[in-house]
């Protein structure tokens, strides 16, 4: 725990590795308004050490660091903890190490999310450090906060998998939708494309636009089925199709459900708000509220609402910032959670 | 018909009533490219008689007229075609007067789409003209052009049902398809919102942002079941959940259905693709592209894909301009088709 | 002063009077996560007392207060600090209540930003409160600190004289430029047109688009006039041409100026960046570097670059968040400076 | 020519070299709709002769032909008119071969545009056909028109020189301004960079931002330069500064010029508007009004206005698109005009 000898909170010294990423600036900005974190060291495989402050200048004056090597050797001090924002296939050559020297990690990428290496292994490859599979705790800290505190490792979600899980727990869990047929039409913000430039990213070809990708094939949808398991729902089975939507930021995953027999449509929406009541990252929404992306920009708040629309079906919609709850701010949240602090620090 | 003693076209003589709406300026853009059609009258409530082009200041020098009144003896002369670009509700207390005056009317609110009036009263309330409601024809070209052939009134369809019903059409009149559990998630731009200033409407509200409305509830629904019952679809039952983009222009559906136990997944896109062959309009996309708004933008086409996802279902999707195939360019291929003209005569 | 018999600082109560502007909710915003501040008042002419966030439903769970009248005694306890987000030609209706009542004021119209009346009545109209305005102090922090410090009246400047007020006073400090001729071109995203429906503000009509408005007859003008001869430059005289730009926020400024005859090009980089050496909120960007609104959004920074251009001129670009620099998080640094606090308290 | 034995046009035969440009698919979507235009040749250098509708899919079904070799070999057959829509640097390879074989050319890049190649050389670099230099004639035809008529090879103006050009000129003309000491602050959509992906042109980097750059420098001057001095200002001066504005298409110049002793400041509205009248493509806006890029959208407009704004001074705004008459569409009105043509003809 990072306490001192009369057990106050101490400083938590705090490693971003790919810190050139936009997840990364996102992380940086919130770590620096966090009251217990510095940040001693961001690791990358830029050439020429630049400034982090180079590449995003909105940081100009807030953080000025360089980027240094990727490994724990190339942090000036051995922090407490490690931040992954790096891609599938690159976080497995990175967090060994950083376990091996006890530190606390927290990946971004898919690598260690899955519980079954042969599901990660047929949707994203071989992987290149299947011990440490085993004690990746899955993160959002609303449905799994007793597994994630104390843990070593953290597999923080995926963006959409994060706004669905979240938008389902409540009904899973009560029994209230059954697991499968679970269609999920989400619509995401062009930040979640990273900002590697290529042509499908360019501002002429998103602007002024919206199209459906990887329908029924998208990565993230195994995801959403181990994690439904998790909560409880047999037979899980997610139908996905993401979208491309103009704006930077947000997610909003519109989500078609079964009821179960037994189930009340009219008392979904307080199922659903029971479950998350004193929740400080959870806004239910009352009756005829809708969520917007706009709302919960730039926070760690998933605005979530449910109607029943008759025929035995229910819609749910849900609402996050991709690059905030969908990945810097709930991976802040899992920290705290970790370290055994108020969840809710430094993301106000 | 429009012809001269000769059999040779002449012009089309137009009055378009409502033209201070979006609707009206993008069919005076139209129209003023199309080859056989001189407006003649523009009516409207507005005092003061406001030229059009300071209204929509793109018209500016290429259509100067000023808005009249908005009956038939305000055209300056008896127009051979009307266009309605008012709101439902309101083209009822105009369309039988131009009708009387032996004037062929479209009509682009929800006025005359409905042949079962009860459902209009269920979902819009009382109607001023049941009279003609018979009369009316449902005008998507491509699925009902022999009726549009000759008819003197055409209800222009809505702009998510014209999206939904051309990407269900193929499918469904083969028995590919079933006709019930039909999911529709529709993305819209705003300016299916119109251009009266309303909070929801506003630049800072819409911009940055994606919201879903009307969840189960929104009137096009009743609407898409009309026409898929027209397609030979027993037991139509759509759930219909639209979401507004930040964007000017277009409409994308991803629509969820379930496939026949006859139906062979493999097979689907070419049954698409051939039931469209040699349809100027309608572009089925090869297995593995997806439409995209911004490829129909300002045109008269609806892009569509089809994909199967397993489990006995597929995805489709299909994009159209909401001004142009939406309404606009749609109403003016229906007037093509009402003349017996060449469909596509202006709108390449 | 704020603080209790030991000398520490102890919270701030602040009353909003006009909450349900945008620049009320930035406030909001800004001040729930102040360390110093307890809202205890949100102020407004709305009738039913709406909860704020109905209004505004990115504050749900965070401000859930409802908006009660706009005078003092409606307060539920009196507030040290009221913070005025109104019109101009409203606040001076309710300022002289506050005045009286010893409730410190900041007011964000333009009503107390002139000391000479005749100014304001030329450009505004008549002027309800002509004895309270000698009182007032104009409220840019880092030109102005001395007078703001102690003050019982700020006026929080306009949005455009504030980025342009920034990128002149150390060049008109210095006498590198002169004070005639200036010429300001700047471009503002449409939330400067503020949350009021009109047809100007709709999406559609803003949406990729940009136009320049009120050429050379802007009130900002005077405004900025006023400030430079503030700084010094005598023959104040400013051709200022606003643009609304397709963003949400943000406000850029390019100002091209005039070198004086002792002036050396080469060092007004440095000359610029010398003068706000230390400043926390000013980042001078070095040469080559140019100031992206991106870059300041939801901060209180200004980022300034001067670039000579030959011909004994320069230009300067200057950029803001015209709802945080430009009007709220400025309003909170000024706040903080009439309170003798450090003046970047729940701002960084 | 391009007439047949009777005297009647027929069609002109057209090659595209470099059509995987945004400015080739402007001009296919345009030379589609031209009545006496038929594409026989698109030539490039991408590998694998790829489908212009692959690149662009909203080509798809109306121009589906392949890419060739850039050469006018390459041709099926020999083209009446070849279009480049290439870099500067890469047009003047390919020039001189289709000059050669008796083809008339508009070439798209700065590689024509200077009379003085010392003027090129200065700011691109060597040439590599230097002798053909002498041969073009600058294409804006409202300015230039007795020259295009004829010519055999066209450099199609810059998108902003030719805002700039069109708005200054019937004001240089008559003595009104002078060319000296001309401000130019112009505004740019994103697609003025190209579809070449690159960090500047990401969705996440243009969106939600407005920033300068090239202050002073951009290569554009030189060339308004050189216009201005054709239109007979003597000891032309531009300090110009572009900006990059998030939308997809549009140039809106604002340009700041002083007047003449001998100008009247109440006449300059009309000036500008008799200069232009009868033209087709120029629309001077009455007093008051000003252009929007939105106006002109998709067009060959340009849209001017100018405001006396004291001082001997005045404000000249210009809009246009900057695909359409800043590339495309201008350059398909200087075809019409080499062929002594309509020159509306296809652009209305």
């Amino acid at each position: 725990m990072i306490e001192n000898s009369a057990g106050e909170n101490i400083v938590i010294k705090v490693s971003i590795v790919g810190a050139s990423a936009y997840t990364g600036c996102e992380l940086i900005d919130i770590l620096l308004r966090h009251p217990e974190v510095e940040i001693v060291h961001l690791g990358g495989r830029r050439e020429g050490r630049p400034e982090i402050s180079g590449i995003f200048p909105s940081l100009r004056g807030r953080c000025d660091m360089r980027l240094g090597g990727p490994g724990p050797d190339d942090a000036p001090e051995k922090p407490d903890v490690a931040f992954f924002t790096l891609p599938h296939g690159i976080s497995q050559q990175y967090v060994p190490e950083y376990l091996k020297a006890g530190v606390r990690c927290i990946d971004f990428s898919s690598d260690y999310r899955f519980a079954d290496i042969g599901v990660y292994r047929e949707h994203y490859g071989e992987h290149g450090d299947p011990q440490n599979v085993a004690r990746a705790v899955y993160g959002i800290p609303e449905l799994f906060r007793n597994r994630i505190k104390g843990a070593d490792l953290v597999a923080n979600p995926g963006c959409y998998p994060t706004s669905v899980l979240l938008g389902l727990a409540p009904l899973l869990g009560t029994g209230t939708i059954g697991a499968g047929n679970i269609v999920v039409d989400a619509k995401s913000g062009v930040s979640g494309r990273g900002n590697k430039p290529s042509p499908g990213s360019l501002y002429c070809e998103c602007n002024e636009n919206i199209t459906a990708y990887s329908i029924g094939a998208h990565r993230h949808a195994p995801e959403m089925e181990q994690g439904i398991r998790m909560l409880g729902g047999e037979g899980a089975g997610v139908l996905f199709v993401p979208h491309l939507v103009p704006m930077d930021r947000g997610i909003l995953s519109t989500i078609y459900v079964g009821l179960t027999e037994d189930a009340d449509p009219a008392g979904i929406q307080s199922t659903m708000a029971d479950y998350y009541a004193g929740e400080p990252f959870i806004r239910v929404l009352p009756a005829g509220r809708q969520p917007a992306t706009k709302n919960v920009m730039r926070t760690n708040y998933c605005d979530i609402a449910v109607e029943p629309v008759g025929g035995g079906r229910a819609v749910i919609t849900s609402a996050i910032d991709n690059l905030g709850r969908g990945a810097a701010s709930q991976a802040v949240q899992n920290m705290n959670a970790m370290l055994g602090l108020d969840e809710a620090l430094g993301l106000r």
